[in-house]
């Protein structure tokens, strides 16, 4: 019999692990809820109108097709017993000889349940679709209210988190607002529009060294975004923003890019979770006492050089590569390799011709990052069509300074 | 005072009138609950995972953006006041100096109530996104079914309705499912795959003449689409259809494209409505009694030679210019033009190189037929980014035999 070796998750972990399986004597099966692998990384562009969802994500099957020793299952899990080697799910069991968890992560509103309710997460397809239909309304219906205080409420959006999703998401709405959508309503003061990044610490993009923060928090403010430093929202009641300090912000959007805790799988499995719900997890990623089960990407918690791993993509790519050559080795009796991060840097894009990137040992800004930035993230979205889709957007969005998802398509 | 046209709905009629107004003395106000302008011809499209909604659809204020003399509201409206000369909305009051009624149709599952429930409809982006996500749903359940009985009724899609509508949507769902989704499912037996076209009457397209009707059939049938006449469904419970001749079809889908009616707006006036709630309108298009009110498109009702005029796009759009007109000339003091629909023809698409096209006397089918559509699509479609996608998308899907939009992205 060949053994199954079933995956939990069709994030950049998840996948990594079934592709570098593909000549594996292994049976693989992954299992998502969902029915595809989605970019994270361009999730703003989605909630700020810039590119389709399709265009930055792709079905799991369609993603590994060619992969004879593969099979998919759109199924939830619900729970893992880890003595029988086998999964429940929302179609009965699973049973697995090896067993990869990578359900990835969720937004942590560190138990704010006003924040919770009222702001708006950033982690998956509808997330990104909500953050665009409730922006575009709060302007249509900034244009039908006669009280000029309203009127600003609607048109304040708050940002919380000065890591890289706040600070992407804070330039691209600034840039939706002032370029396109400026257009679309003529009627409107301009003046009225207020987008406020709001960070907890005295730091933008912490990872960086200070020459680049610095740039970062300069592109932001030409971009009329407020930075706020030190200012945390202790509540928000949909109308308005509560900060620790006592200041009161009239806002209809908090758009929460604080905080990022593992998924809820992970509260269900037993085990004594660490940080941000994240499961320690062996120097080879194994579990401690199951050899057979492997945790990786924002699930698994695992410290190198004193700190813990970063939440990131590269992070769980590399786990998932790790991973697979590592089962590979128990397979042929060989021992395992002791998993290690390589950091290759850190990109973040402030908007049209402004990025700042810290890569390879360079510290780059303005034009020459953003360019690098391109194409560091054309070249990993998933096949050819979705970067040609995304490539066309962007080029067209460049020159005609237009965003084509401007549709308001829930309520 | 410049008077005021107030136009409710950004349809093919709504909007063409809209445009058609740009330099007459009038200042006009565009009302729509959604902020966008829908290609109606082509949601079929989407909902087979083919384009995606905003290659469709365009906000309204981006397509009417450089008219001066333009203002757009998203709102609803709830009921109008004739003898006030008034609109009230969700956002308060609106007052006209001229009304052009432009609601457009919504599905008629004549008070079937099971249907209503049960039955997917096709008129509007959440409809389109809805059987998308449904269809993929199916397959993803078919899949982990291990009944075979269960797995066929999954598989088992009815389309009801032999109009355009039906039609394309039978044949771009063979083909989906035929050309795409067998290879994300190598170990599903297409066999069980089973695609219903239902017509209560004996004759598919029945605007067009009997060869290209005999073209259509004959091309659904090659492409394993089962067409059945005479065949109503009665009953439908989310797993079994219910024929009115007594025959059940296990299927967990029913597409209805078996009627439209006008839209709910209609049947608030306090008038009486003819056929299909549409309300019957003078020679001009005029509301009897009401020189200063017209209505077009599905809402309107007016026979010409002897049968009403269909409730489809071109009647709409002529419509629109000629309120447009008869409002320019009213407010010259000349005497009103009556409408004359000019009907340009007929075509429908059954998939790749396969459509029936009776256009300025010329009946085509197959591939000329298919091409027209194509160029007829493409150029109506509006702005030339939507264009380019959908060439794009369709140039793509053509020679690689793929559909991008196939995510499940609701539950």
């Amino acid at each position: 019999m060949i053994p199954t070796v079933v995956i939990v998750g069709a994030g950049f972990g998840g996948l990594r692990v079934a592709r570098a399986l593909r000549r594996a004597p292994v049976q693989v099966v992954l299992v998502d809820r969902n029915n595809y692998h989605l970019f994270q990384p361009l999730l703003y562009q989605v909630a700020t109108a810039g590119l389709e969802p399709e265009e930055i994500a792709k079905p799991a099957r369609a993603v590994l097709r060619g992969q004879k020793n593969f099979d998919f299952r759109m199924i939830e899990v619900t729970r893992v017993d880890f003595a029988a080697k086998r999964l429940d799910t929302t179609a009965g069991p699973i049973a697995y000889d090896f067993l990869v968890l990578a359900p990835g992560g969720e937004t942590n509103f560190f138990g704010l349940a006003s924040l919770q309710r009222h702001g708006l997460g950033l982690k998956d397809i509808p997330d990104a679709i909500t953050i665009r239909n409730h922006v575009l309304t709060c302007f249509e219906q900034a244009m039908l209210e006669p009280d000029a205080e309203k009127r600003r409420a609607l048109l304040t959006f708050i940002v919380v988190g000065g890591g890289p999703t706040g600070v992407e998401m804070a330039g691209a709405l600034s840039e939706l607002i002032r370029l396109v959508l400026v257009k679309d309503y003529p009627r409107l003061n301009i003046k009225d529009v207020r987008i406020l990044l709001l960070e907890a610490t005295d730091k933008l993009l912490p990872a960086l060294p200070e020459r680049l923060r610095e740039a970062a928090g300069k592109t932001l403010w030409r971009k009329y975004v407020e930075v706020r430093f030190g200012a945390t929202v202790a509540d928000f009641d949909g109308r308005q923003a509560h900060l620790k300090s006592g200041e009161i912000i009239p806002a209809q959007t908090v758009i929460w890019a604080a905080g990022v805790r593992a998924a809820p799988l992970t509260a269900t499995l037993g085990l004594a979770p660490a940080r941000q719900g994240r499961i320690p997890v062996e120097p080879t990623l194994q579990l401690a006492g199951h050899p057979e089960v492997f945790i990786i990407g924002d699930a698994a918690y695992r410290e190198q050089d004193g700190e813990p791993l970063p939440m990131v993509a590269p992070v769980a790519i590399q786990m998932g590569e790790s991973v697979a050559r590592n089962i590979a080795r128990q397979l042929r009796g060989q021992p395992l390799e002791p998993f290690r991060y390589h950091d290759q840097g850190t990109l973040a894009t402030i908007g049209r011709n402004a990025a700042v990137a810290h890569v390879f040992g360079l510290q780059l800004s303005g034009f020459p990052a953003w360019v690098m930035w391109l194409v560091v993230h054309i070249i990993q979205l998933i096949g050819f069509r979705n970067k040609l889709f995304v490539l066309l957007n962007w080029a067209w969005d460049y020159f005609f300074y237009e965003r084509a998802a401007r549709l308001i398509t829930r309520d």
